[in-house]
């Protein structure tokens, strides 16, 4: 019985688990292509292709999707981030490899949807509450991420706070970016602060 | 005549001067306190105490208002930049002070009343075509200004892109400090920030 009732669960599990995926989807396809006020549940069910009663069941509030999909997408990218730091080349260009998967992050899709949900959280009390821990969260898992990568001790004195200037120059150039194509300045730069870097991390 | 004419013309010439003002002023607090999305044409003439009417005849669109309305706090951070800059102490200290200057700037309203801005032209096409040149006249002033208060020779390689670098790190604290008070954090990158230019920058 057990065994019966839980074989007949698991495909209602899996179509919930890839209906919550299609939404979480296209609340960040929404918010790339048209910014948080342009983003509306109503909008987001049609594009996800959900019913409104079963979209509400999930989420019940506009904020409730978004800082979902912010979430769902962070991890998506987290894992990508992990797979592109195992095939870093080791040797001289290390650094340089490094500065250039973190920039290409704040350069990407989910950098425009956090900064989408991060403006609006500035002005909007309730989704404040909310991002703000979220974004201490990814920070810190950023911050540790940076540091296994660039191979850093951080008790050398100085040595976390290039690390933390390293996260605050690519979010930077991330912001840069989202309105101009940004490329060619970044390059120059970041082959720059990879010397800097190497110089300076001991 | 001619003079007569001229000195009736002074006051109204004024009068509409001081209204632009009120309602530029109007139209950045509106930003920083409600974002773009809250700023609308109605809650700016109420707030500043100028006639739908006018404000219409000046402002026709809501695009007119938020673009001018950050143009005018910019001016008017320059300045304030400006005199900043002419206090900044000589010797040892200089490059961090400078640094000081250049993170305080990010860290207020101008930037939260341009960010909201610029998260909006990423979204808006109409807004972009005005936005992007406005940004990149900014982005050459502030880098014509933070070389000349470095003292920075251009002509060695290498020294421009560690000042673009400095002006992406600062506008990454910026970002950060927006949803977050990041002073702490801030004055330690700073810190260590200074050192590594002071080093590099020959």
């Amino acid at each position: 019985m057990t065994t019966a009732a839980g074989t007949a669960r698991v495909p209602q599990e899996e179509r919930t688990r890839l209906m919550r995926a299609r939404l979480l989807e296209a609340t960040v396809d929404c918010l790339v292509e048209r910014g948080f006020a342009g983003t509306s549940t109503t909008l987001v069910s049609e594009r996800a292709g959900v019913s409104r009663g079963a979209q509400l069941h999930h989420f019940p509030t506009k904020n409730d999707l978004v800082v979902a999909a912010v979430e769902h997408l962070t991890e998506k990218r987290a894992t990508e981030l992990a797979a592109a730091a195992e095939a870093l080349p080791d040797g001289p260009r290390h650094t340089r490899a490094v500065l250039q998967v973190l920039a290409d992050h704040f350069a990407s899709p989910v950098f425009a949807a956090a900064l989408e949900l991060w403006v609006a959280a500035r002005t909007d009390e309730a989704l404040l509450v909310t991002v703000a821990p979220f974004e201490q969260r990814v920070g810190r898992d950023t911050h540790r991420l940076a540091v296994d990568l660039l191979g850093v001790d951080e008790s050398v004195p100085g040595n976390r706070e290039l690390v933390q200037a390293t996260l605050d120059l690519v979010r930077g150039l991330g912001l840069a970016n989202t309105i101009t194509d940004d490329t060619r300045r970044r390059e120059r730069i970041l082959d720059r602060w990879a010397d800097v870097l190497e110089k300076e991390l001991s």
